[in-house]
């Protein structure tokens, strides 16, 4: 089916995730391996099994292996019959005053049932989407936070899975001032693993260094996408003037470069989190998702990590 | 050696520590166990190898297998020798500005050194322990904080291994009136795991409900000390409250059967932390320490959950 386009009498539904990216060969199916996708594709075709196709999921962000997700979006069409088959009331016998949940309410229940108590990928909502919705190509930004643990920081070992911890004392206000000269629509092909056909062209709108209450440095990021391990190229670029091997001014003039340096390190993933994803108002979804994929390749790179 | 004494020439350490409980055997050291006390134990063993004895740890609050702590406290003797070594700048380059850490903070490098880095232990501060300091014996309060996410809350993936995933919704207004009623000087037996020669008589200072801006559920709890199993009792309790199994009341009646009951159940230690211990000032430690001893058994539960 083509974009926004479901089978006839069927829905498409929008998913809110959130994971502990830890366990996680990334968000993209793979075989053999253990994925986000793939787990969460398994629990919906075991819902369908009596009424295939099974279901696949489109998503905002594809992260990579080891990255987190507190805000990850994604999509799914269900067919009329599967639809049919969530609103049906399950067997058993319902507690005075039980009210019968919505078909997205029935879905993400459902799929949370299957992914069991204590899972490190959850379903945080599941709603209809709206007319034109899709959840990786409607999406008008993403927002990631990468967490650095220097020596002045307290290193909490409760988050020690989802912050890096670096040795010696990391100088925020430069790598702050290096962040921000980033900002802005550039070419980021020095800091993105090239892919062929792929754009390396994009827009950051966001990108800021602070310390939490604990001292832990903070990188908040936002863009209308990112190519492949730019967030941490650029989380990297930022260390290196923190450490003061980089002048601040540097990470602004390696965009020119257009190529991989040896300036820098791309960080671990285990530092990062894909926050939130943006769309337009309802109206403008179905403008919004024409215009990325002209703007992409077809099978782009919008959103990977 | 007794209380508040060491070796002549020797001097006293503040440890204060954070875990995550998950993959220790509790607090206290056991054989074939890994334990938090065993684990730091082995660290100062090895610094100290050629200036015996290995120094031991006392600590405020004797966490249970699971549970985790933001704010443990603990203190260790060294002897002059071992104060002596730590003293003694180690060898190699010393970079231009170099200045020397003191005992203490040496002394934290080193343990974490060889804890190594992401480790699940961390030694947050290190400190020379003022006169009459006892990590025990001094300790006027401690604080914990149970997390539970029920159906109302976001259930973040990354903070699972802390938090307790319950199915349902639990109503937070009856199990902080619940709570109140539990506060002031009890006898807390029908909340405590019995311990042969040791007092169940404590003074709840703080116990309140709240829900954080996820929707978690967080009991907060401050009590002079803690019997074993004691937080995750009451929570318990709690619960079956928020559940509507019990009237709020039911938890301080309970107090006067001094024995266990099957009210409630026990709840797991994975949502348990200890978050604070807290010291009289510095002139009152030693003063503090004999009165807790008196009032407790030679080999006392203080502070055991």
């Amino acid at each position: 089916m083509g974009a926004g386009e479901t089978s006839p009498g069927g829905r498409r539904f929008r998913l809110d995730i959130a994971y502990d990216g830890t366990r996680f060969t990334g968000w993209s199916r793979q075989p053999d391996q253990r994925t986000v996708q793939g787990e969460l594709e398994a629990a919906l075709a075991s819902i369908f099994t009596s009424t295939p196709p099974a279901p696949t999921l489109a998503v905002a962000g594809r992260t990579d292996a080891g990255v987190h997700a507190v805000g990850q979006v994604a999509h799914l069409d269900l067919t009329r019959a599967q639809v049919a088959k969530l609103a049906r009331p399950r067997r058993g016998k319902r507690p005075p005053g039980h009210v019968e949940p919505s078909t997205a309410e029935a879905l993400a229940r459902r799929v949370n049932g299957i992914l069991g108590p204590s899972s490190d990928v959850v379903v945080h909502a599941c709603a209809e989407a709206p007319e034109g919705f899709d959840a990786r190509f409607s999406a008008e930004w993403r927002s990631y936070e990468y967490r650095i643990a220097d020596a002045l920081a307290l290193r909490d070992p409760l988050q020690r899975h989802r912050t890096l911890w670096l040795p010696g004392t990391l100088d925020d206000r430069a790598m702050d001032t290096a962040a921000i000269g980033l900002l802005g629509l550039h070419d980021f092909a020095a800091y993105c693993k090239p892919r062929a056909g792929g754009t390396t062209i994009r827009t950051l709108q966001e990108f800021r260094w602070t310390r939490d209450a604990d001292g832990v440095l903070i990188g908040r990021i936002r863009a209308d996408a990112f190519c492949h391990s730019m967030v941490r190229a650029v989380a990297g670029g930022c260390v290196a003037v923190g450490e003061g091997k980089l002048e601040p001014g540097r990470l602004e003039e390696l965009l020119a470069i257009r190529a991989r340096t040896n300036d820098f390190v791309v960080l671990p993933a285990k530092g990062l989190t894909l926050m939130r994803v943006g769309y337009p108002p309802d109206g403008q979804l179905q403008a919004r998702a024409l215009l990325t994929r002209a703007k992409r390749e077809p099978d782009g790179l919008a959103g990977a990590v």
